[in-house]
């Protein structure tokens, strides 16, 4: 096992009716700021529960947070917390609006070009404002970590920055939200979670026995209800299982004390800066080319993938790994999220300019052993069409 | 899955080597007081680790806490916190030196009987000191979670407090400390973090499908590696992963939207206190036959118990349900806990004195479902002879 640091500070509060709790999470004397994104917040009433559980409360409002949340919109956000002296804020959404919300809550406090933030991956944000979140879509894990991807329209840069200082301060996870989203979110909610997990896991072993049997009953627990859930979408079982799960992908407990890969993340950021595809799409794409692409370095967990997460367990190794890899296309297929750049019309023409702003990023030596190179991205690239 | 929720702000300092990171973790001005136990954390180096790490920094010691740390041992410490304006706690040790230093931490501030923290079980706990601890001996969980257990040694009490106020701030996992433990402690160890997980999985199913994956994840990776870290206790991965695994069983994460039992700890706390035992040795003795005992009401969980964690999969379901729980109770004897009181000497005359602590102690309706009274206290207690 690596050596680590484990901290996350968020209080979770989970379970239907929690949102009325809300009054108890937020001081009394907070001038608030609930942020969101288009109009489904408050289309499917979760806004209004949010107002009516702070009743009384001072509260102004900024929405139009899109996905893949802009520099550009979000910078109006911190113009209003500045001229009116908020100091509380209150994420409503899904992950694009909890990472807006991140690069607000320590934009506000910047001296420097707020952009230095991305610049410098959070490295020198000192200060940020305290905030909470009501999840609506389960996928990002956004809502209990310190890490956020925010796009700048203006040049097509989607860059990532990370704060233990952007620690929600809580989150109130209630699973009925589900029911009003609209199945490709909803898909793309189980794509990016499973994504996550497979980053952190999918390496090579650490001796990290726990982190890689927790790992196993998170992608075991997706691949049991995903499917179930799009189909019965208003199933609070199934509802609270997945949201749970998603944001236990990605709140630091698997990634403790183990390598971990992002080459797939790193990629499919550059997809949609450039082609405006939804973040989950992307991942579905890479992820299985990306592991059949790196087979040989990823030999031994690829095993253990197919034996304990899939009950692969006869064939050659060639073929055990062959079916998990296919599986796990298969799966994302079966969401409804499809694999191939041409499904969206994407052909070997666009893979240059993809190239070029992995390199302007300096994504250069991506993946578990760094060997992720430039060259090694176009191989999986191609191999995606 | 049951609404929760779920806080926890302890920062993890995992691996060989991280103690001399404690000067970043400990306030530069800070008047620090250091609790320790017997003589093991001077003897085995650790605490000149610690010395060593905090040089030029303000520091007492307070030694001698026991095992089942006593509220006449800690009001001592306590006196020491007052007299010299202590700010700062730092346990160095085990889970009593941790649950006494949390004592200590809330008991500094009290303004009546500082017994009362435990006969309110915490409720009134309004301000406690900051604390870290270095962890020498993986067990309890104790340094990563708001709990203590203390003795009154006048009465022969042994009660239970928690607060949100007495989460470590930080808690040192330094997995090398486990080399120089007797082969009793490390035994107790896996049994106790064994015990944690199966107080809070062994229920009754609640749809809560991660939570159970972590469970059975954690359980198997003590049966994985309990035997062989017996046999070999320098080895550094198998201590890492003991190390994690006794933190995880009980951190609030697998217990987090699932039903509790705790019956197995609340009649072998009893029987500490009146007989002495080690805290694991009574559970060692109890768990096999609560779980025998309990099995209609535990049905359905011990046949998961049985197919996941035991991989049992033929014969009746009595059959099945049998030969896990011989499995538990046969992996306790292998790591040389014996489990029948008999062992200790302990026969029937001693059960009414056990029961009408249990009656004093308000201990009538544990388990699951409060249906473990005294009457079936006495019948688990007469089949663990």
């Amino acid at each position: 096992m690596l050596n680590f640091d484990f901290y996350n500070p968020t209080h979770i509060a989970f379970g239907s009716g929690k949102i009325s709790e809300l009054d108890q999470l937020i001081p009394v004397t907070a001038r608030v700021l609930i942020l969101s994104g288009g109009s489904s917040a408050k289309q499917t009433g979760t806004l209004d529960e949010v107002h009516q559980a702070l009743t009384g409360r001072y509260i102004e409002e900024f929405s139009g947070i899109e996905p893949n949340p802009t520099y550009e919109t979000l910078m109006q956000a911190v113009e209003q917390v500045k001229n009116n002296q908020i100091d509380f804020l209150l994420a409503v959404g899904g992950g694009s609006v909890i990472d807006g919300t991140k690069f607000v809550a320590a934009a506000v406090f910047t001296k420097t070009d707020p952009w230095d933030i991305l610049l410098t991956t959070g490295r020198d944000v000192s200060k940020a404002l305290p905030y909470g979140t009501v999840l609506t879509l389960p996928a990002t894990g956004s809502e209990m970590n310190a890490g956020s991807v925010i796009t700048r329209q203006a040049t097509h840069d989607k860059l990532y920055f990370k704060s233990t200082l952007v620690f929600p301060q809580f989150s109130i996870l209630d699973p009925t939200k589900i029911t009003t989203l609209p199945p490709r979110q909803l898909a793309n909610g189980i794509v990016d979670a499973y994504t996550h997990i497979m980053e952190q896991y999918l390496t090579y072993p650490a001796n990290a026995l726990v982190q890689d049997r927790f790992a196993e009953g998170l992608l075991q627990t997706l691949i049991e209800i995903g499917p179930k859930l799009l189909e019965n979408p208003d199933n609070y079982e199934l509802q609270a299982n997945l949201m749970w799960t998603a944001t236990l992908a990605l709140n630091g407990l698997i990634g403790a004390g183990v390598p971990q890969d992002w080459a797939t993340h790193m990629i499919g950021h550059e997809i949609t800066a450039l082609h405006g595809l939804d973040h989950a799409q992307t991942l579905a794409i890479i992820l299985p080319t990306m592991l059949d692409i790196r087979r040989e370095q990823k030999h031994a967990k690829l095993l253990q993938y197919a034996e304990r997460v899939w009950q692969i367990n006869s064939g050659s190794e060639k073929e055990r790994i062959d079916t998990a890899i296919n599986n796990t296309r298969n799966l994302f297929e079966s969401l409804g999220v499809k694999t191939r750049l041409s499904d969206y019309d994407i052909d070997a023409s666009a893979i240059p300019a993809l190239l070029d702003h992995l390199e302007l990023h300096g994504m250069v030596n991506l993946g578990e052993y760094g060997d992720v190179t430039i060259e090694l991205s176009r191989v999986v690239l191609e191999a995606s069409i």
